[in-house]
């Protein structure tokens, strides 16, 4: 037979029992408190159709789309065939496009104020990188049909639970608002076509700091006065308070008075993380259309969880208007810090391998491991192998914890120290 | 924007969240079983390279594959291009080839002996039919490394374990043995090359009976003689004691003989199931090599678990020889049971709606509903909606109980009935 690779395809992993119990544990962690918040599970196929996957609210993932080839007589290839043209399916870049198809497709069976969660995986043919990969799982909450603030303080009161009850402390919640920037830039005088470019150069404010910003604008073109009332803008950002003086009109109150209110029920709930307005958010997808947030953890350079306002995206589906607003969690990112914070498996439970020394003992000790696994121990029964040592310190990565050796009458535990 | 189908794409399907409730529980269950039995979680990518997939070992299912088109430079288009020139990925068909390169790629890392678990899903592109889908869930469990008949009965106590505790009772383990089958062939005369002919046509005893088999290997230009051994050995392998007179040779001795002690354990360990030896029994998957299995519930006409001993399989991707041996079981079909006999979401547990007249009255509801949360009640807070019948009836079927109208002073909760 024809020699293989037996390394997984480029850029995507296999997961070893040690992570994969990690990753179980944070699933059922995360399942858990949005079930607590009424969430619903919900699941669409991984494959969707490239005209939905390419209408343009994907950006830049529309270019990562893994494409699949059409079957049978659909298939007819030429020389000048676009990837349209042999190509109908893809492979999902991300959970909010089809979650829009999902409600547009199925809103006849949904209450009209839907809460979906999502935990699944998504594919992107990016370059591979350290720490990029180009399958990996995706967990996100949705509110589909609430247009006032509830959704946004639901969505963040549950996130933000979900993440402490994961054990990390000390993070910081953004928050910011796109009817803010788009007042913010309009204020300056900057033009409707510019702002998505002075947007991006604004993005870096944290990196490049508000000289940083100052010399790319001017750099790029834009003239002195627009840019120095955008700085006195940003001095005035950091409080909410003052930044009301600066933006009128009844959207930017609307949305400021949006953002005290996340902050003030984030807070009463208490919890040992900060909220914090931020002007220089932005988030790059398109499709937000109000509030939107981030979470950051430590000196970590991505943030660990996103989301936003998006009320047009599903309206563009259907010939009505509907809300919606999203939080997801960055599944994996939260699996690389647990794993550099060597929070691993929890080793108080116990776990015992049986050891026989022929399958025929397999019934007997049956008996003994049923009765350990009634009391919620985990029991594996072994025949035992040639080379014991490497066996034991095997099983040891696996997690457990004791190891016996089955003799009929009566058999002692030992521990796997 | 253009018009896009908001249908899942051909053959798959959008899951509603009461089926997504059920499928969680289902899956829960299977998950709590393994784990109790010492099998640990693994992880593939869903794609894998088109070399591996298409090595012959996959039969019918080579022909099903989801194939992704190469991407950048990679990717020349000719008219005269074969799918292999053009797509260097595919979607697995299942679970059992991914789980083979995986141990060969990682075995260093793992147990000599090793017990896996897999719940994920797998593509087939199959003309889309009732009850078949082109995305559905596999659920498997394997041994590999272990050559006794230790992981039949590991395998089959747990898998006949987790099918009890989904509530199914009263189904019937069938087991054979594939060296069963090649003495019987053998016995009776007919030659190596007709064997898979001759099976395929065994394989329809239970639905055309003896004289079915036997007409239709006549009609097939099969000698007389040898088709009237079969018949006599088929009325006496309605008994393995009665088998064993006629079939001689250690490697059938010894096939019967596990097949003894399997039926022997899952006996003696107690259920209300029937462990039955099936002649006819003969699994589809050119792979298996020894001991083949399958359980059928009721009068539903396929089966609803199936597995077997595959000691071939990952010899071949590496130069050593592994045997392995696994049971997988029928997600879907189990999900078509339970909703056909209407085991739904437990209702037992409590679920509140607390509805707001205000999205300002968000944080003071917050504080009623982490109260009900800390107590382990799911509750959903909601801004009252114009139309509440509407509403009230779709929180019905999302398993809601109750609900309450937040009041400052006290709020009653009242039932959804």
């Amino acid at each position: 037979m024809k020699k293989v690779k037996i390394t997984p395809v480029k850029g995507m992993r296999d997961i070893l029992p040690q992570e994969s119990f990690l990753r179980e544990e944070v699933t059922q962690t995360i399942k858990k408190t949005y079930l607590s918040y009424g969430y619903a599970f919900i699941e669409t196929p991984s494959l969707e159709s490239l005209d939905l996957l390419m209408r343009g609210e994907g950006g830049e993932n529309e270019k990562l789309i893994f494409n699949i080839l059409k079957r049978g007589e659909k298939l007819r290839l030429q020389e000048d065939a676009l990837i349209k043209d042999i190509c109908d399916y893809g492979l999902r870049f991300d959970l909010t496009v089809p979650l829009s198809r999902y409600y547009a497709n199925n809103r006849q069976a949904l209450p009209k104020v839907f809460k979906a969660m999502q935990i699944a995986p998504v594919w992107r043919a990016e370059r591979p990188q350290k720490g990029r990969f180009r399958q990996f799982y995706q967990c996100d909450i949705d509110i589909i049909g609430e247009k006032s603030v509830a959704a946004e303080l639901d969505l963040m009161t549950a996130t933000t639970e979900a993440i402490e009850k994961l054990g990390l402390k000390d993070f910081k919640v953004l928050i910011n608002d796109r009817h803010i920037l788009t007042a913010l830039l309009e204020r300056c005088g900057f033009e409707k076509e510019s702002y998505d470019t002075v947007l991006i150069i604004l993005d870096k404010l944290d990196k490049i700091e508000k000289e940083g910003v100052q010399n790319e604008l001017l750099r790029g073109g834009f003239e002195e006065e627009k840019v120095q009332t955008l700085m006195m803008l940003l001095e005035k950002a950091t409080s909410l308070e003052e930044l009301k003086e600066e933006l009128k009109g009844e959207e930017v109150e609307k949305s400021i008075e949006h953002l005290e209110m996340i902050m003030h029920t984030l807070k009463g709930k208490g919890g040992s993380f900060e909220v914090l307005f931020s002007i220089s958010l932005v988030r790059g997808m398109s499709y937000y259309t109000g509030t939107i947030y981030e979470v950051i953890y430590k000196e970590y350079p991505f943030s660990i969880a996103g989301g936003g306002r998006y009320d047009e995206m599903i309206g563009h589906l259907i010939n009505e208007k509907i809300p919606a607003c999203g939080f997801s969690i960055g599944f994996e990112r939260i699996i690389t810090i647990l794993e550099e914070e060597k929070r691993g498996i929890e080793t108080t439970k116990e776990k015992i391998a049986i050891l026989l020394d022929s399958p025929k003992a397999y019934p007997k000790a049956l008996k003994t491991a049923q009765e350990y696994r009634e009391k919620g121990v985990s029991v594996s029964i072994y025949v035992t192998p040639k080379n014991m040592k490497n066996f034991l310190e095997s099983l040891r990565t696996l997690a457990f914890t004791h190891f016996l050796f089955y003799k009929e009458e009566g058999s002692e535990l030992k521990p796997l120290a």
